[in-house]
């Protein structure tokens, strides 16, 4: 490729690729894409999201995955390569917001980013029409792919080269034809009654801290004077900060999700907290004195 | 922003910006607190120090930290946060040295930088006079932070923010008042008596080495014929590579340290050694021929 | 260095330098090869290959690195450093291949990459010539050296500013004298006979697949009706993608190996399977019926 200067210093400012995926860190995996991204633009800025999603767990990646994409350039591209129908008739995507562009399988990976554009379900599937400001293409045209395309590893033969491809200012739509579907899992929402919400851990993290599926606008039928029960312990009231208070605390943390963590200590390990477990959110009993 | 053709080129020759945390690597945090600097400057060169840093360990990521900044360009800035004080009144900091910029909390994470520098112990405090070379600024400047911040991830909109602004060429005294004292721990250091240096194992690596707080210029008064007593162990004599021997041997290390290693096997495993652990040398006895 | 506009541009466009070690995720150890390169060419693009190789595990190295150079741009520079003689009389080693530049140790880790340049074996040693197309250099040219040099960590002060020095067009031939022969070890290959093909397992990848040492062209003799044996399990057939069918499999994976996989389980957990395995390949029988 030949490029003038204005179009040289334009491609050198960059577009942001960034990689999700469940390859771990002791294979060589992730760089082999890296290597297939470098080749086709150099210039693109290649940023690790997560590695160690669980083999094969799409619901952990579409989480991790929906907590930082949004603090990435406008025109990012967003891989998340979670993969275990590879080689089998799933379709491969992209999604094209007025944000930013996301490449993998069509397997419910960017569940929660289509979240945010009020998709349709459709009844009786696990598709949904993605929302107005979505377009979805199945990625079908193989001029962009790296040949010869494995059964094992779109990753390398069809994902990175389709994201670098974009990055060089490919457009969507010459990837493939537009589609009206894509698959997404239904967001684990909490359960709001009267007096009572029935939430879940979405996800713990390194510190222990638990994340929880709440989030602070569904506690406006109860107030921030909660009481919350989760792994057999009992939590009292919100805190703002975690060195508000020692001991286990409940906060909403910087993803915007009712946490519940123990400063300095492991909560997860402590309370033997696991993902899935239920939270419930009660309104706080006033305390009487004997 | 607007840049004209040399400030372009300029701006594209990059600054770097280093990332040491205790966020570790199943989660996003990191790769959030990147997606902001790149949104606000594409052309910073980001790269990871250690992000396996123990959860809350202040003084391991003070340590890590400390024998890898020195190598990178002049003008770097150094992002180290550790930070259990989060959303509390604890403060955010900037030093400026001759060589480099450093942004975190102050909670001692710069106690290494710091202590290169001469500082001055504030009597009855855990706070420094950071010496001639450094100068210490407050961040309270919201002007460069992302709104709205949170109160539990200020490395990603405080921090980052202000790390990029820096690489952009924002003066340092735009982000806030100078300060005079800051938080640092007293570095560990040996206690020289005349046939006996008393030491503590510093950090513990991948290989299993003990980096220990001892350095080369403690020897003077025992020269190098010692033995070194460290975790119910005795190791005779230093030697000068991994290679020179097989069994434990004793050698000061990449980073000015005495370092005990068992070349090819991990000794820190066989030892059953811990950080903080007693490592004591003496000055050889001649072995007597029976 | 001043470069004109022309040469800033091309400097800009960046050389990819990959880092494969066993220094692991704990330590600062890669950060300061980083910082080296950086001061050296800041425009050099970095990128990880694999950095939890077993400690001092050089056939491990070696095979993880093989299977992702390839994908990087050409000329990219690869440094391998894992080096249990640092600071030895081991020799520090260039190759320059048609593609791509090599950096390291002189202890084996480059031997897949040799291979495929049909190097000859030196009787008696471990020695090859590693074959018309590749060239070899010993590193004696301090020049290029970052002083003071350690004798722990060669990685740091020789490896990595030589490969900085080769991204900035320094000549090969300027780092040291060319060398005719090179460490090696033989590629475990395995053995075929008349109705079995012996082989091994090299390596267990976080998916828990076992990734054997057969290759495609291994199964000529027999066909791809086959019968494998390993770690105490029998495999029927072959599959073209993991989705194909439940239960454990066979087929030939990204990397052109024959791999033993459980689809959406890790197989070698379930197996027991460890490196170094045999792996039996034999003709499928014709099953009768009763």
């Amino acid at each position: 490729m030949n490029f003038d200067l204005a179009t040289s210093i334009l491609l050198l400012m960059g577009t942001f690729i960034t990689l999700t995926t469940d390859f771990g860190l002791k294979d060589s995996y992730v760089a082999s894409m890296k290597g297939v991204i470098c080749s086709i633009n150099p210039q693109a800025g290649i940023v690790d999201i997560c590695h160690t999603i669980e083999p094969q767990n799409i619901r952990q990646a579409a989480f991790i995955f929906s907590i930082a994409y949004e603090y990435f350039p406008p025109n990012s591209i967003h891989l998340v390569i979670v993969d275990p129908g590879v080689g089998s008739d799933r379709r491969k995507i992209v999604l094209k917001t007025p944000r930013a562009y996301f490449v993998g399988p069509d397997n419910g990976v960017f569940s929660y980013v289509i979240d945010n554009y009020s998709p349709e379900f459709v009844p009786g599937t696990y598709l949904v029409r993605p929302g107005k400001q979505i377009e979805a293409y199945a990625i079908t045209n193989s001029k962009y792919w790296r040949e010869p395309v494995s059964n094992t590893f779109h990753g390398r033969e069809i994902f990175a080269p389709v994201a670098a491809a974009l990055s060089l200012g490919v457009k969507v739509s010459d990837l493939g034809d537009r589609v009206d579907t894509v698959a997404a899992f239904p967001i684990p929402r909490p359960k709001l009654q009267k007096h009572l919400i029935k939430g879940n851990i979405l996800h713990i993290d390194y510190f222990g801290n638990l994340i929880t599926n709440i989030k602070e606008s569904s506690l406006s039928g109860i107030g921030r004077s909660i009481t919350i029960d989760v792994s057999d312990h009992k939590i009292e009231g919100l805190v703002r900060a975690y060195a508000d208070k020692s001991g286990p605390v409940a906060l909403f943390g910087s993803s915007g999700y009712l946490e519940i963590s123990w400063p300095n200590s492991n909560l997860a390990a402590l309370f033997k907290a696991r993902v899935g477990d239920d939270v419930l959110v009660k309104p706080q009993k006033n305390r009487k004195t004997g």
